[in-house]
Formats: C-alpha cells, structure tokens, sequence
C-alpha cells in the first residue's frame, strides 16, 4: 500500500506561506476596472469595491492570517503573519533565501536592552532600518507587509518568559519608546504606510505558563484604575497616539471576556474612546485564539458562536484557521449579518490599499529598496551602538575600564555558560538570520594585547569543565565570567535568583583573588550575593545584545565606549516569587493576600532598582524649573486646547548634568513625579519624562529638556478616570534621586479623562 | 591577539569521556605483580592491593566519574557513567560510532510501557539484551561497564517528569520488576558481574523543577512509615535481595539531610540494614551532587566539608569534580582519614574486580561478546514484543480490532502531532541511538490493503493543519488520532489534562462520524473528556514505545497481537494537581492539609485506575485458594528460617483464568491484599503478587500462582516496622475486582522487620 497522492510524510502545507507576496496587477488584471485600482478614489470607496467583488464564499476565507486570494480576480494569496521584534525575523511570511541576498536581516538587540538606553532616536533609527529591510524583503517577493510587532505589555512580573520582548515595566517608558517605534516602522509618507505595525497583545497579556496556568485560559483580573493607568497606557499611545494601523487581540480573557471577542476593549476603549478609527486599521488575533474564545475559554457555547462573537466584537483577521472554517456555519446561523464581515475585509484590505499594494511600482520610493539596503555599514554601526547604549553597569569597584598595556599584554580568562553564547543566546526570541554573530567570547579574540582563555560550562561533568575554569582562571590576569538566565514563550520562569551551583562555581572561582567582572546576560537574575561581594570586582548585565553584542560588550568594558544604560526594570530579590503568585494582576501591596507590590512604584525592596546605571565618570545633576512653584488648576485646563488633556503642556523643566569626572560619558536624564496629591496610597513615585544627553565631556555641562504635561501629573481613580489633584508635587530626577524640585497644584481636583466603564460579562 | 595554545573555541575536554575503556595489561603492565593481578586472590585482597598502590595525591583523583586513571601504574583513565535505560544509551561513556558497526543499539520501550506488561520474564529478557550489547560495546572500547540505571524512585506524583523512567507508581511491581532487570544486567555468572547496574535515586527523589521547588535543594519530608512501606522499598528489593553493585545517592535532602551525606541512609539502612555489603558494592552521587551539599543546601560549611561529608557518610565515587578539587584540602584539615578514602577506592575498585578488568580476556565469555551480538533479529522481536505487551486498551466500542478487508481497501486518517512521532517522542529520554524508528505513520504505511492519509499537527496556523487534518479524515474510512505528553528531566509537568485547544481539534475531528481511535502516547492525561464521548471509538495508551513501536501499535490496532497491558499507574482527573501541592510527600489523604492521597492504594478518584487494561476478548477470573482460611501468626513464623521475615512464604493462590471470548489473549493476573488488620487508615489496597499469562485460547482455562508472602501481609507502622496484625484479609483479584478470596490471621502482632530509626539532623 502506499500514501495517497497529494500527502506526504512532511507537513501538508494547503496555504502559500512565505511563497507569494506578489501585488494584484491593477493594470492588466481581472481588477484594472474595479476601482480598488483607481488611485484617485479615496481609501475607503477602493476597499468597498474590492470587497463588493468577493462572493460570500470567498469573504470567509479571506480573513484569515494564510490567506487564500481569491484567483478569478487576480487578488493573490497573502501571508498576513510577519514577524520583526528586533529586526526582520523568521515567521511564515518571511522567507530568509539560503544564501546570498536575502539569506540575512540587521539583528538588533532584543527591546529589553534596547529599553535600557532611554533613548527614543535610537528607537525611530532602529525600526526605520527594520521598516527599509522589510520593503526590501517585500520587493524581492521575500515578505509580506503586516508585522506583528511590538510587544508593549508591561513587564509586570519578573517571571513573564516574554518580558525580554518588549522594553521594560513602566508604562510611561513603553508610551514614549513605542511611539517612537512605531513612528519608524509605519514610516512618515502620509500616502502610504512603510509596513504595518502591530501592537500586541491588547490587553492584560503578560503570562505564559505559570504553575499551570496557561495563556490560553486565563482570566486576568484587573480592577478599573490599575487597568487604565498601567495595562491600557502603552496601546493608549500606540493607538491613540502613534497611529498604529494593526492591534493584536490577546489569547487571555480580560475580567471574563476573551480579549478578541471583547466589545469593550476592541469598541468601546479602542476605536471609540482612543479614535482608533483611520482607514486600514485593523484587528487581529493572537494565533488561535478565535479558538480559545470557544475552548478552553468556553465564553461562546460553540465554534460558530466563537467565530461570530469575535467577529461582532470587532476582530477582523483570525490568526488560524476558525474563521475560515466556522463563520459559514455562523452566517447560516444568522450569528452576524453581511456588514459585520464587510467592515473586517474593508479594514484589513484599506490597509492594503494604504500600504500600496494596489498602486504601480513607481508609486512610492518604498518599492525601489532592495538588497543594497539590508544590513548596510551604517545599520551594522546602529546594531552596535543599540547594544552599547542599553548595556548597564551594575557594580564596579574600579575595575572598569580595563587597562589593557600598549605594550605587552594581558591574560583574560573568558568563561562560563554564556562565554561563547549561542545565537539564540545572543538574539533572543522572535529573531531573524543574522549577517554574523559577534558573542563574548569572539569579541574577547579580537582584541590586541589580550590573550584569552576560554572554558565552557563549569560544572558539568560531563566536560571536566569545572577544574578547566579554575585552572583558566587561575592563568589569567583578569576573569570576566559570563552567564545569564534565558526563558521564553510559553516559559515563564519560577525562580529569579543564581542557583545555589552556579553561585558556588562563582565565587570558587572570584574566590581566587583574580579582579573578577560577572558579565550577566539574559533576563534579570538576583545579583544579591555578589553586589557585596568583596571578590567581586563588576558587574555588567548585556540582555540579549544581537549580532554586534560581543562588540558592544567589550567597548564598554575597555572604554572605548562608557556604559549609560540604566535598568528598565526592576531587579528584584530573589524571595519576591514566594510573595506573590504571578497570576495576582494587582499593582498596589496589598496587606490582605501579602502582595509586596509590583515595579518601582510599588515595591520598594529592589537588589538593584528601576533606572539605575553606573557610569566611568561622576555626574552633578541639578533642576533648573524656573521661580513658579504653584498652580491653579483651572488655569492650566484654560490654556490648552489639546484634543486630549493629558497631553497638554504644563512645563519643560531643564536639568543640568555636569560632568565633573574624567570621561567623557553619555547620561540619561530620568524624571520622576511623587508627592502628596489624590487618595492613598500614593505610589512612591511615577516616571514622567527622559532624555539621553550625548557625549557629555569631561568638565562641561549638558542639559535635558524634561517635558512636562498635565498627563505626568494626572492619577486615576478607582473608576480608571485620569484626575489632576490639587497638592503637593516633587519632581524626582536620576535613580537614586539626586535633585528635586517642589510645587502644588491648588483649585479644584479635575477628571482629564473619563474612563469607559466595562458592561460586564452579559 | 590569539586564544592560547592548549584551548580552543570548543569545549575543553580534560577528562577521557568515551575515549578509554581499556583495561589495564595484567600480564606485562607496571601492575603485573601487583596482587591486583592476582586471579587467586580474593577481591578484597587484590583490591586493597592496588590501593596500596597509591599516592594520597593520587587517591584523591581516582573518585570521580572521569577517572584519570594512574599512568604510571598502567591504569588507564575510565569514564563511570554509562546510561542503559531502554537500551545503551548516549552518555559520557558511550561513544556510538558516526556510521557502520556499533553506530546503534537496541531501543526498548520506556520503562513506564514496559512496566505496563507486568511480566518479569520480559523485563530480565530485555535486560539480558541490554547488558550483551554493553558487553559488545564495551569489548570495543566504546563503553565502560559500570550503568547508572535503573531509576526506581515510584512514581508518586502524576506531575514528575521522569516519572517515565520509571515502571510505575507502585512500590511492589518496582520491587519485583527491578529484581528481574538486576538479574538480567549484571548476569548470573558466580564469577563475574556482566555489567554492574545503579538503583536510583537514593531516595525520596521525585521532583525535578516544580514551581521553583529544584531537586538540587529540595528537602523531602517524608515520616519513617511512609519512607518504609513506600519510597525505600524498591531499594530495598534492589539492595537487598537483588544485590546490585552499585546505588546511586540523589540531589535532595531527605528529612534535613542530603542523601550524599546522610549516613543514616547509606550506612544505618543501606549497608547495615540491608546487609549492603558485598565486595565492590559502591554509592555514586547524582551528578554534582556533592557540590549540593554544600550549594544550595547550605548543610556542609565549607566545600571541603561537603566533600568530606560525603565520604565519610559512604557515597565512594563522586559524578562531578568536587571529590577531586576539595578532598585534598578537607584531608589537610583533618575532616576524614586514610581508612575512609581508601575504603571507597577498595569499593569501586572491587567492582572492576569483580567485572573482571584486571584478568585476562580468556577469563569470561563475556569478553567475547561483539557486534554481531548487537540488535540481532531477537532482538528486534523483543524490542517489537515488549511493547506490544505494554500497549494498554483502555477504551474499545467494538472498532478494534480493526477489519480490514483481504481484497479491496480501507483508508485510514493517521493524523494529529504524534502520528509522525520523533525518535525522542518514540524513545523517550535517556534513549540512545535506535537502528531504526517505526513510528505510527511508518507502520501504518506498511499496512496491506490499507491507504493512508497524513496530516501533522492541526492548530498549527503556519501550516493550515487543522483544515487539513479535517479533509483527510474526510476523505478517510477510520481516524487515528495520535497525540500525548511528554515531560522530562528538569521538567516537572503543571497539567495533567488535554488542553482546550486538542479537546476542541480532536471532539470537532470525532464528530465528523467516523470511527475516531485515539492512539495516546507519552504520559498520562486525564482522558475524561474522551471515555464517554459517543463518538470516541477507542482510546490506547502506547507511551514510548521505542524503535519498533509503531509497528506494534499497528499489530495491536489490526489484531495481529492482542492488548493485554495494564495502567501502571492511576490516570488521574485533571483536577487532582490543584488538590495538592508536588512538595507535599504524604500518601495517605490528610484532611488537614487537603491531600486526597497519592496512588491508588490511598486514593480512590481516578479517571483510569491503576491495573486497568481491555481486551478483544472475555476472560473469566476465579480464585482457588484451597479450604483453609484462618492461620495463627506464631504458626506462620514459626514454619520460617528465612533470613528475612517478610520474605516467608505464606500461601501459594492459584487463580484460573478462562478465555470465554473469540480471541486469543494473554491476561495479566494482579492480587491485591485489602481488608481490616492494624491500624487505621487503612489503604484501600496493595499489589502483592502478578503473573503475565501468554495467549491464552478461546474456551480454554490457563492457572497463574500468586505467590504470597508475609511481606505480602505485613503492614508498616508509625516507626516504619514491618508488622503482621491479627485480623481479616482479603485477596483481590484483577482490576476491576472479579474475584476475592478471604481469610483471617489470628494471634499476636508480630514485627516482621525493625526499622533502622533516623539519628535526625545533628
């Protein structure tokens, strides 16, 4: 007997994907009359002429992540699934060629490290490179243009396995980072936009898998307050703000709802409250997660039910097959009418139009880019320059940086776990191919004056790698020691702390009275045992730095560049994880289930905190905010027009950062509000502003602009309502705080935004 | 700049690993007129000679796994860990060839599926390959001969992701079980040891990573009843009746203590109790386990002091290089004596003794052993027969066997994500490398008269499975859903049901109306949603079947073999892990803490019980105990001279069993003791005896014994004492119960067995 044709013993693939991203042809094809292909009528009439040309039939099947096309009209299949976390990056719609052209992407450090700049330009050169190399995949048919990037759910907990996808817990950071982001990918033609972006996972989304609770099922409770001032705040700006053309739908539920089948957040809160409603954006789902809105969350009683309930809620793309599969069963149900679909294909295929798939090659300077734009000198040097500016320094007892002899040389053991780091190690999740990968330990190989002695993973047995450290160590001048902690999707982690082995091999090793320097990589660890440790000389953490990491490494560490980085997250000791189970959402310490609180503004019992960063240099820092210290609170209402009142000017506070060290050194500028205003409790304090000053030489002084709005003062109430408080007002600036200016608010408490109010589960 | 001479950008190897097996030349080399050379003498005698032969400096580098070995004395370096669970498996001492001869050995079933077979005979015949093939491997120096296996901590807790390494939950099947694989791997020549075996892990070793909980540092609390009646008793039997050669101490603390250094645990019960103490019987450590003495389980000051501790509490040979790097500095502090090194090198050199390593290769047919001996066509059948007898029915509406038509066709659905199974989904880990991998898909294709229809994983949106899971079992006669669960090491498993997501594929592809045959593999997932579902024909459970496994699973499927495989162990309901936490050691139900107690001897809820299996055919069970049902304890004792209590022979029970079906059949017959005697709570029952009855014929009646002792009878108190109660005892035969036999023992409790009382922490 045999297999029937058409099978095989590989995967049957029925969708095209990574396999054609060609344009419909709008000059000799099936669709030249239609008026989709009429560039002189508006977005939406040429989207509602497409869609009016689909059967029933092919509606269905046409909103869904692989899609078919629909052949007789010349429209072809399309891959809607692009991936470009930190660089265009492997996913169904990406076809990376073997060799050659094409066979490689600029890999930029994962957002955690990139978060550790604070530096927005940085953030808008990155994604315009990814932007420019994804058009270029896409002109050599390599990709389509919908990519399902950024991750902007705040990283809550520090046990999220995602957390090193997007930049870091505060909210008000992933505001200012993801509209700089998006500013880049989406591009600035107001014809056309570069690629869509996606802002993901709306909303409440930050756990994969914790002590068998799945994403797939889980329901996160959320109270009104913390949802709006915490949850919501970063896809306020990615939508309301940024412009986003795509928003992913989530696979948890939301107070009971399934996300993707959420009226109140993907209506009421996202295109009614936020305005969210420009020709071509879109929603789209989380892969499968139609599915769970029927199993495991069983919120519709069947798959038909499912479909439509996500569907009419204003889901209108299915990463998956459900829709294809269940809304013909719905529509005969009666479950939705004909306007509930029209409006997904004229939302998803408006963003097409506006992307410039139905316009002429010549239309957009975008369809001219190609290979000669990927991976060029000046995207390598940005690669590196990411890396360096988000590397933070922890500890250093002078150590740092290394003086290595113009003559002569130096031994430096480089070992460890993470010492010849493994591409995945060094690029972290949702990565491409990259040109090369630059790890420590090659870094290390190509430095002059330094020899280097490696050895791999002490303690397994299976390698004698243990005593081979030791005696690596023990025949070099210096040991720079690298490891770190990895985890991922679908992996959240249990534990935040060195393990009780690796902690051992440490300090056996530190122990030896070499200058010992622990290059921690990856996601945070509990640094605890070593930040006092007086064996140990330093402490680096470089996240997952991408293709130019060891690079960057190893310019900071002999100073050929200064480290700047500050951490955009909280380190946390490691007991946290026994004070609080991950699936408690609350933000606020709460004496009654033992919640400690989360991120700095809650928890104040960090081993090392949010924003904090040494540098080779010393730093004066001081507020200049001018004589005023008191406000009305109706005058600064009276004075701004602003669609939106939480962005309305209040002041631009300068900060003077004077170098009084001996180097020249990058600083990052972080501003702080706290005080006694609005109900207790009070958070301890709130990110409102940040500048990275550049290059601050010795002796001079730079200064940062911290632009203040009636926004950075705002609190919201229990009902999720911003409100501006008459009272007192400090504006912290730098971590550990180094200057602070005072003022009150005085007149009437004000609501700057009303907060929509969840209708509940029916 | 360079690296240095002497290292290199792979990992330094100092140690020999799967380089050197050779023995040491007795006839010529610097030892030949050591007394170790001496065949005359007695082992301890030669042994102690080579000793003898040693520097202290030397001494302490001979104690870990990759043994330098001494050149000076022509002793050759030795790596100690050779894996052989299912088969000689890939591990530091094993070196497969790239291609060609010794490129492979054979692949068994885990031992969860072999367990599944209650059939002792099996598991000697398997072993007895499984040490010819070391034997062969090892003549060609491709591996030592000391094996650390098997793993026979009972698999206490659904969640433990090792649990399938293991032949079950149930302390008496392990017990007999891994008296038959010890006979079978160390051999029955008086002489020599064919190869020397490792019972692990001593003890109280059942948890990997458990939310946070890590083995290296966990403390298992377990009381002295419950440590004797359940957790030691397969060392026990291991130990003391099957005397193996080597016990492996494991990575977490039992009441306080690490196993590594307990001595109550390898002196007071291993060697003093259990009479542990033949020449060349060694405790090895877990791997790195000596380090955890000291990290993270903070009981020794000092690493001198672990490695010390360790020694000195009787662990001889140390997995890890802590032995060789802190036992020079623990002797200079005066932490143990010469008496106690050299004790351990007289162990593990006794053990080499005993495998003949220091005698000719004329001395022992052994020695003779080759390629030729490797995978042989028995073997292969073997492989095929032991998973056969394995595979448990655990649901059948009438579909199987499965008709296939002798002229004309049928077309099956082999679909779902195990249907192309990996070799490590079909091996399991601790696997080596198979001649071949038959899994689900490739047997089905070797079906005559059958078509097969493929499709992989549906829910898998980059490949449109899910559509194309539902065409082809369209298109298809019969559905075979293959799917499971896999853990590991280092991986405990949070869930123990199928997910939302497979429920909804798999009852959506069922409710296409055609007969759907769930073929699960793995581990256990609760199937409660499955064993009512009206359009589930057939659930099978074939966990890892090993290199012949689809082509058992399709003799079962087609009727060529009958099932006859028994659970062993309690499938449990989806819910049972909320009900109790993994740390949580107790069995019996505590209504203070919530356990609603562990195995089927204490918990009585089980989605499928333990000792659960259908057949094609009927058979008809009854018990023939003779007339006398009242026995005197003092009569029973006084008829005994056995050196153990609990091993006199009680009664021998014959039960007849009658095939009153249409198909020949093996059965297993279980005997289970329940009723009233001691103290409450009593267990609901407890395996004392089972027998494998081989194809037994329609309307014909074959007779198993059930073999029971007074250990049968026994009960285990408070103080972990073995007692005899006066009172009523009831034998329950098969699962469900189809027979009972009842009797009463009357007179004094009487200890069978005095329980070595745990000196406590000092």
């Amino acid at each position: 007997m045999a297999l029937l044709a058409g099978t095989a013993l590989g995967l049957l693939v029925t969708g095209t994907a990574a396999a054609g991203h060609l344009f419909p042809d709008c000059e000799k094809g099936p669709l030249a009359n239609n008026t989709v292909c009429d560039m002189t009528a508006s977005v939406s009439d040429r989207a509602k002429a497409l869609v009016a040309a689909f059967t029933t039939e092919e509606k269905f099947q046409l909103v869904v992540s692989t899609s078919p096309g629909v052949p007789r009209l010349g429209l072809p299949s399309y891959e809607w699934w692009q991936e470009a976390l930190h660089g265009v990056a492997s996913s169904p719609g990406v076809l990376f060629a073997p060799s050659g052209d094409y066979s490689y992407a600029t890999s930029f450090p994962q957002p955690i490290l990139m978060g550790a700049a604070f530096d927005d330009g940085l953030i808008e050169a990155v994604a315009t490179v990814i932007s420019t190399e994804a058009r270029a995949f896409n002109n050599a048919n390599r990709s389509g243009l919908d990519y399902w990037t950024p991750n902007i759910n705040p990283y809550r907990d520090p046990r999220w396995g995602r957390g090193q996808e997007t930049p870091g817990e505060d909210s008000f950071h992933i505001k200012s980072y993801v509209k700089a982001l998006i500013k880049g990918l989406q591009g600035d033609d107001p014809d056309y936009i570069k690629v869509v972006a996606t802002c993901k996972h709306f909303a409440g989304y930050d756990i994969e898998d914790w002590n068998g609770n799945e994403r797939y099922e889980f329901d996160a409770i959320i109270n009104p307050q913390e949802l709006s001032e915490y949850y919501m705040q970063p896809f306020k700006a990615c939508a309301r703000d940024a412009k986003v053309a795509s928003i992913m739908c989530s696979y948890n539920a939301l107070n009971g709802v399934p996300t993707c089948a959420s009226s109140y957040i993907l209506q009421d809160i996202l295109r009614d409250h936020w305005n969210w409603t420009d020709d071509g954006f879109y929603v789209v789902s989380d892969c499968d997660a139609i599915q769970n809105v029927y199993m495991p969350h069983n919120h519709s009683p069947t798959r038909e039910g499912a479909a439509a309930d996500s569907l009419v809620a204003g889901t209108d793309l299915d990463c998956g097959t459900y829709y294809q599969l269940h809304l013909p069963g719905a529509y005969e149900q009666g479950l939705f009418d004909d306007a509930v679909i029209d409006q997904a294909l004229v939302r998803i295929y408006s963003a097409q139009i506006r992307l410039g798939m139905f316009d002429p090659t010549s239309s957009s300077a975008y369809r001219s880019l190609a290979f000669a734009n990927v991976n060029t000198p000046e995207s390598q040097d940005l690669a590196l320059k990411a890396a360096e500016e988000g590397i933070v320094l922890i500890k250093n007892d002078g150590i740092l940086p290394l003086q290595i002899p113009s003559n002569g040389s130096i031994t430096l053991a480089v070992i460890g776990p993470w010492a010849n780091a493994t591409a995945a190690q060094m690029q972290g999740n949702y990565a491409g191919i990259a040109p090369f990968i630059h790890n420590p330990l090659y870094a290390a190989s190509q430095l002059v004056n330094v020899n280097v002695r490696y050895a791999g993973a002490p303690g397994d047995p299976t390698t004698g790698g243990y005593p081979a450290a030791l005696s690596a160590a023990n025949a070099s001048d210096i040991v720079i020691y690298v490891d770190g902690s990895n985890s991922g999707e679908s992996d959240d982690r249990n534990l935040i702390r060195w393990s009780g082995e690796r902690q051992d091999i440490m300090t056996q090793i530190a122990g030896l009275g070499k200058p010992f320097i622990l290059l921690q990589m990856g996601d945070q660890l509990d640094d605890a045992p070593f930040l006092n440790h007086e064996n140990v000389s330093a402490i680096l953490w470089a996240g997952f730095p991408g293709q130019a990491g060891g690079d960057a490494i190893f310019n900071i560490i002999t100073g050929k560049t200064a480290p700047a980085g500050r951490l955009p997250v909280t380190q946390y000791p490691a007991d946290y994880v026994n004070q609080v189970p991950m699936t408690d959402m609350g933000l606020r310490p709460n004496e009654t289930s033992g919640n400690p609180g989360r991120t700095y503004k809650w928890f104040n019992d960090a081993t090392v905190p949010f924003g904090y960063g040494l540098h080779y240099t010393d730093f004066s820092v001081s507020v200049d905010a001018g004589d005023e210290s008191s406000w009305d609170i109706a005058d600064l209402l009276s004075g701004c027009d602003a669609e939106y009142k939480d962005l309305c000017a209040f002041q631009s506070v300068t900060v003077n950062v004077e170098n009084t060290g001996d180097v020249a050194s990058d600083f990052v500028t972080l501003g702080f509000v706290a005080g006694k205003h609005g109900p207790e409790p009070h958070p301890i304090k709130q990110l409102v502003a940040y500048e990275r000053l550049f290059d601050v030489t010795p002796g001079s002084t730079a200064s940062a602009q911290l632009n203040l709005t009636l926004g950075s003062l705002g609190r919201h109430d229990e009902a999720g309502n911003l409100v501006l408080y008459a009272g007192e007002y400090n504006l912290l600036v730098d971590v550990p705080t180094s200057s602070v200016w005072n003022f009150t608010l005085s007149g009437d408490d004000t609501v700057l935004e009303e907060w929509p109010q969840d209708p509940g589960t029916p």
